[in-house]
């Protein structure tokens, strides 16, 4: 069961909550704006579903609540940083505003980061990279949670790969695992004693399915598009590994501190103007999406969107009738606004 | 049926083909030594197969063959070339060599090429970058040829991915359509009388199907991953239509002028030695194949591969073996290095 709870409200009590963890001032605002907007979105699996594991890694000193990102070396359009395993999400959102001063300067930037932890929503990062006008690509390696196509156990991460228009009627954003379905997002069936829409995995047995619990049992997660998926998230893993000159996922695998501890990231930041007019640019954007919007829907009940749309008006509703959240994660996020951390995390296994 | 033609045979034969419709001798040479390569990397699809539609596009003035990339602009790290509908194959060429020149310079290096034509297989570019000891990445955008998800009418195009990983021991490089199949593949198992593996899209009564043939009919291709590929294949065609200023797929439609012709490329190279030492990256290349390799395989006769091993594998056999290629293309290939240039496109509808 889920309830709605007015954003400042959430926000506020999870500030509480990162306050008694011990985050200061700064990181505490930060981190309350980005779970609660998270969920504003219609993302609880990444957002305040969270905050349970995120205290558990506090306690258990895998996260340096107290550690910012350093610079290593540039070259060029590019910088490489050491998260020295601070938080994930100021870490990220540190190294998203580095990428887009890169582009600013050399139409292209991009920023490695090495030795961070989980940045939670993979999205959140692309969709501030075009809030702030540019088109943002941006990965991450995970610890092994798939297995690679052709294998029952797993073997590779499920690397989140996001990429970000800059559309100013509605940005369109792809936040994509490179599993079928992320395992936060299996949790969120669950909790809610859904099915998924369709099979995201094999249970014990070897036979696929689309209940959640048997998947997340099995750890035999689907990648997206069978062989594809697979492939993709094994290219990714390699590539932020050697460009942030850190960990790939069997390296993360070994070290054993929990998901995406010690991870690498990747955030590219392209400006779309560099070589058109803007006018031009915006104009294109629209006429894309509304041709792809347009196209004869299978149901008229539910005309064709493209990636961000639902989320905008998600976030709309979200704002005007309160967030969505998991009532038992509620529960847990006031508990550790009141100073008991004692929490367990049921989000995810 | 097939038949296994020696390398210099298969492409002496293609650069004759070439020259006869009218290409120089260096246009014809390369364009000879990449559709026979794709053949003996095992991608048939885009390799010999596309040779008859490539004439029929020469002949309809749809591909100007005398056209040569002009530089429009650059900024910083990045540059933006018009294709002027040239040969696709050798405009994308020329912008994989430059993103290369601007990665050594900068760390990483973009190219954007607007207004070329089919580049015939996408992965040609990022192979190219990888053997060059870079990363590359690139995209296409492509008139329409999927629905959208939600949608049972073409509305965006299936617009191939690639990533590729300069490992000295063995290239990985993912080339993926954001259709569970491309055209080219399904024309490839039409051909050879076989049925997809998995379901590659719905047939034009709304089932899902594994017949290729039904789905060519019907154009109702399945994204990869359902809604996943049909998100990215949107948000990778916005991008190549905004960095290059060109067409998007919609635009493309407009045209009308054949698969691809006007269509936008992006070519990323990405220096990955900048931030950590060559030997240091190479062996966390290996240990990182090594260790996904050595997961367990659901069928022992099929041990767990990553994407670029294989290809390399059929390679090496197609240079000792010789170059599987389709009996009827083969055919259609002679025919047009005798001069005959009436041929038509069977290799897809």
């Amino acid at each position: 069961m889920s309830v709605k709870i007015p954003f400042d409200e959430l926000k506020a009590t999870a500030k509480k909550a990162f306050l008694n963890l011990g985050l200061d001032e700064h990181k505490a605002e930060i981190c309350a704006h980005i779970h609660t907007s998270s969920n504003a979105d219609g993302v609880e699996s990444h957002g305040m579903n969270r905050i349970p594991r995120f205290a558990e890694y506090v306690k258990k000193g895998w996260i340096n609540i107290n550690a910012e990102p350093e610079l290593i070396k540039s070259k060029g359009a590019a910088e490489n940083y050491d998260g020295h395993l601070g938080i994930g999400v100021t870490n990220a959102l540190f190294c998203t505003e580095r990428a887009l001063k890169l582009a600013e300067a050399h139409g292209i930037g991009l920023v490695a980061l090495k030795n961070t932890t989980h940045w939670m929503r993979g999205g959140t990062y692309a969709w501030k990279i075009a809030e702030a006008g540019f088109i943002g690509i941006s990965w991450i390696n995970t610890e092994s949670c798939m297995p690679m196509w052709g294998s029952d156990v797993q073997g590779v991460g499920n690397n989140p790969f996001c990429i970000a228009i800059p559309r100013e009627n509605g940005e369109i954003v792809v936040d994509m695992a490179m599993s079928q379905y992320a395992y936060g997002k299996l949790g969120v069936y669950r909790l809610a004693g859904k099915k998924l829409p369709y099979p995201g995995g094999f249970d014990k047995n070897g036979n696929l399915t689309s209940d959640p619990g048997a998947i997340e049992e099995s750890r035999r997660i689907l990648p997206t598009g069978y062989w594809k998926g697979s492939s993709l998230a094994i290219a990714l893993d390699m590539a932020a590994a050697a460009i942030s000159n850190g960990l790939c996922g069997s390296d993360i695998d070994e070290n054993n501190n929990g998901s995406c501890t010690g991870c690498s990231q990747i955030f590219i930041a392209i400006d779309p103007y560099m070589f058109g007019e803007k006018n031009n640019i915006q104009n294109m954007f629209d006429r894309r999406v509304k041709n792809a919007d347009n196209t004869h829907p299978i149901d008229p009940a539910h005309p064709v969107k493209c990636p961000g749309e639902n989320t905008i008006e998600r976030r709309k509703s979200s704002m005007s009738n309160g967030v969505t959240v998991d009532e038992q994660i509620w529960e847990q996020i006031k508990s550790l606004a009141e100073g008991n951390l004692n929490v367990t995390d049921i989000a995810s296994r």
